[in-house]
């Protein structure tokens, strides 16, 4: 999967792209499949919503699923992500986010790289994230919305969210937001259950509650150019990774061509 | 403003109606300029979020501001209602609903005639709701969510949650939601400011919190047929009101008349 001129070029003015049916049914229900079994895992990497109970995110299914392992190196995420980072990336972050049916939370208007700088000490933001949707992503059940050119504007000033949910976030001003926003207007990209969205680590976005009684599972690998790693090790490493090794890709019916074998 | 066969037939298959650009821009106008000055005063009509700042609802506003007072008698809200009740009505319930950018909580899913025959002892559910959006309702800004054809199954088991919002509400429970949905899908109603809604007083219905920086403003009001007056008086009157008089409407330039006259 090469990324065209032209797509490049979306992605440098907007922050953003969205590339649908990039994994077909098959690919997804493999990955679906895990899913259940590793948000029931009682482990620090599986955070809760508030309540307790349902399940927020869970961070680094790769080190402790084979099937999520295979995807954290599929070449349809990895080599549009090194085309646009021009070089070899590791991974520094890796989430299922499960924005679950009825009590999935909100989350609140921030920028990764805002973070990944700020309790990371990431020199730049040469990182971005891609997205898989493991679900189909819908107006109902909590969409991911950017800010488009949000990106433009470097790392904005943030306050560290500790209230709101129920995982710590540096998150911007109500100002900020309505500032940017007049500017660059809201879009909130949706589509079927195996559609990629890419975004630049300084694209502000945010995510509302999830009030329907369907699921909106995204698996977010957060890449960075190995060149850029990060300096500090003061989150876990579950949540900040601290192998810097760049990634190998497997071949592209890794997930499908486990499943024959199996 | 009457209503044609097919519409009326429409509301009865589907159990809401929507109408948009009923209002002016000028009308919307009139309306909105007092909306800040009502949200702002401190009175118990006045709900706020559970922040204890942000309104949440104004009850009851047509009793202590003039201009609401017009729009509560305005033929182009009324007469729809006196058609699909088939007789005159009077105003069960009045409010301003505002759903504020960034802190606009969650309405959890509900039918409002559930909460009018267990809290007011409505006899039969021949009331319904007609709603004015003041501004621009959007997929970003916590629109309504309605379960069509859901009012054609009586009113439905409820729980009274106190917890979730700082307003209580009789609420359906997940497996209730889940099932009404694979039945009749979920519908969420968007348009410009002056749009008009109408909805029956047993379609299901919920709304998302409004993670946007767009305040989303809808007067909701809620029309009893005469002779289903409700028969306690448990709630305070500015939430279930008392008197049953029909209301008699003004003139269709009542919004605007009143301006050019001050």
């Amino acid at each position: 999967m090469k990324l065209s001129a032209a797509q490049i070029s979306d992605f440098d003015a907007q922050g953003y792209l969205f590339l649908p049916d990039v994994f077909s049914g098959a690919e997804v229900e493999v990955l679906m499949r895990e899913v259940p079994g590793i948000f029931a895992q009682d482990r620090p990497e599986v955070v809760r919503e508030k309540d307790g109970k349902t399940p927020r995110t869970a961070f680094a299914a790769q080190n402790y699923n084979e099937v999520f392992a295979r995807l954290a190196r599929h070449p349809r995420l990895i080599e549009p992500v090194e085309q646009l980072l021009a070089g070899q990336v590791y991974i520094h972050q890796f989430k299922i986010n499960a924005k679950a049916a009825f009590d999935g939370d909100v989350w609140q208007w921030h920028q990764d790289y805002g973070t990944w700088r700020r309790d990371d000490d990431m020199p730049e933001p040469r990182a971005m994230n891609i997205a898989l949707f493991l679900d189909d992503v819908t107006e109902f059940n909590g969409p991911l919305m950017f800010i488009p050119k949000s990106h433009k504007l470097g790392t904005l000033d943030a306050g560290h969210d500790v209230d709101t949910t129920s995982y710590p976030l540096w998150t911007l001003d109500h100002e900020t937001v309505t500032r940017l926003v007049e500017a660059g207007g809201l879009v909130a990209p949706k589509g079927p259950a195996g559609s990629v969205l890419m975004f630049h680590g300084n694209l502000v976005h945010g995510s509302p509650s999830n009030l329907s009684p369907w699921h909106r599972t995204i698996v977010y690998i957060s890449a960075c150019h190995v060149d850029n790693h990060i300096r500090r090790f003061k989150r876990p490493e579950w949540i900040a990774h601290r192998d810097f090794t760049p990634i190998t890709c497997l071949s592209d019916d890794c997930l499908l061509a486990r499943e024959s074998a199996a």
